[in-house]
């Protein structure tokens, strides 16, 4: 069985009884939960664990380590265009060496600098090097961005360019003679602000972790609808698009869905905050994602990182 | 440099400019994080990693494992006084076995029954066994029990028997003839009644995780007092009180402090929860923890269990 089948069949009903007591609004199986908080507001949270040798290699730096795996559980948050509140974080280390937590530390403060929010608490243990990190956003009462909003015949949007963070990936593996794109792997940024302009603009959205056809799969099973995605229009640094470059995932730019009236305001967005955004495709009834190549033809395609 | 010196020197101040902006009232440094939420009250965030082999051991089953690690991050929420909100969970494991799963959401949904809070989210990743969990509670505002609020002249109590854990990890691991005490350490107890009992009453509280004169000196250094305890008062199921015994943790008990006009309101409490609560010491102004023998000699001990 499938992860996303087993996470579902085991853990999405657990305590549900007791979700509206506790004002929770989205549960289990969105990009983050939904908390009914102060007056108006929603609050946003969500939890990430990022493990050596799985979510970033053993050479990188500690302070790119902690940087990244931040990012990494910040970029739920823009993917459902909430303000980010506040993170914690488990950090599970082989040893306590101070140079090493000092470096790491480093790299939370820049985190947190870059986002304005404070680290407010946290955990520590002894075992094989890895980082969950717990972050709270917050939206006003209902505007949350979810997976399971999208509608057939809307268009289909990415922001940035797809692909960097794996060619990024080969040249810190020193598996390609190039460095360009090291950063795009090593410091990737979460679409904050580009997912608070999509509140009320997007009807879907997710933040492309695992591969852009994979997550956008999501939307379409969350949302009980299919797309059609041009191969072509997919947005990469490469002439040649291909299929494993652009399924790859870690690029953390946001795939999110639309009416199409709302095509020039997304436009306005990018130039806005200055940021590519291109439309490659629609969404169907067909409850089936499909890709077509260059000359229109349906193409088979796996399906982005597996992690099991 | 120890641990907790090691965590307040490079992560007690990250981002502490945003604290104010986002309502943080209690940062790193606590049981857990208080943060302003909806009207008049405070939310109280806590994050903990149980380790194969560290926080729990390997013959243990799924349930078992999922009910304790859980138990063990809810356990800091008592210590605040909090009543539960709701939890999200960050697993690791090495291989996604349905069985072993399904097991596994079987003590989540125990724990989740019996505190009356649902699982709101989570992340699943391959790797070493390891659980990080999220707990999310909330106080009426200002009135979290903290480490810090401890002064001098206060009587010292511990809830329940000191070792039970202790003795029931023993015989999960064989190396002991008995068998009553198992559930002490597979199914341990977070003591949020007593916690909320607390409330106005305690002028500080922790949870004996590490130990009860590690944990309690955790409070000697927030509030910036000292500790003569007893030995002979502490409560636990063997007539030997052995230092080692003593301070073993995992008990999840709750190690408070409160004004000695407060001691009869405290024996009510007991008396209407069924706990048994004793006084086992006073604070003093020493900036010192003293243990006292049967003698009343000072004794030495060790400091607990070391995490790295």
């Amino acid at each position: 069985m499938d992860e996303h089948l087993l996470i579902q069949k085991y853990f999405s009903n657990i305590g549900s009884a007791f979700l509206a007591e506790h004002n929770v609004e989205v549960s289990v199986g969105d990009d983050a939960s939904v908390i009914a908080a102060k007056n108006n507001t929603h609050q946003i949270n969500s939890i990430d664990t990022s493990i050596e040798g799985v979510h970033f290699i053993k050479d990188m730096s500690p302070s790119d380590i902690a940087y990244r795996s931040c990012v990494v559980a910040l970029s739920d948050l823009a993917a459902c265009g909430a303000r980010p509140k506040w993170f914690s974080i488990a950090l599970t280390i082989p040893e306590l060496k101070e140079s090493w937590i000092k470096e790491y530390s480093e790299g939370l403060i820049e985190f947190s600098e870059e986002y304005k929010i404070p680290l407010v608490g946290g955990d520590t243990t002894k075992g094989t090097l890895s980082i969950t990190v717990q972050v709270m956003g917050e939206v006003d009462s209902g505007k949350a961005i979810l997976r399971s909003s999208a509608k057939e015949d809307h268009l289909i949007f990415v922001s940035g360019t797809i692909g960097d963070a794996y060619l990024g990936l080969r040249e810190c593996n020193g598996t390609s003679g190039e460095n360009k794109n090291r950063s795009s792997y090593l410091r990737p940024k979460a679409k904050i602000d580009l997912g608070l302009e999509l509140v009320d603009i997007a009807s879907a959205a997710i933040d492309v972790s695992d591969g852009l056809l994979q997550d956008m799969n999501l939307i379409c099973q969350a949302s009980n609808i299919g797309a059609e995605i041009f191969l072509e229009k997919i947005p990469t640094s490469l002439s040649e698009k291909s299929i494993e470059l652009i399924n790859s995932g870690d690029d953390y730019e946001l795939c999110f869905t639309a009416e199409e009236e709302k095509y020039e305001k997304i436009m306005n967005i990018s130039k806005k905050l200055n940021i590519q955004i291109v439309n490659i495709g629609k969404t169907t009834s067909s409850q089936e994602l499909v890709l077509f190549d260059y000359s229109n033809n349906k193409i088979q395609f796996n399906s982005g990182y597996k992690h099991f």
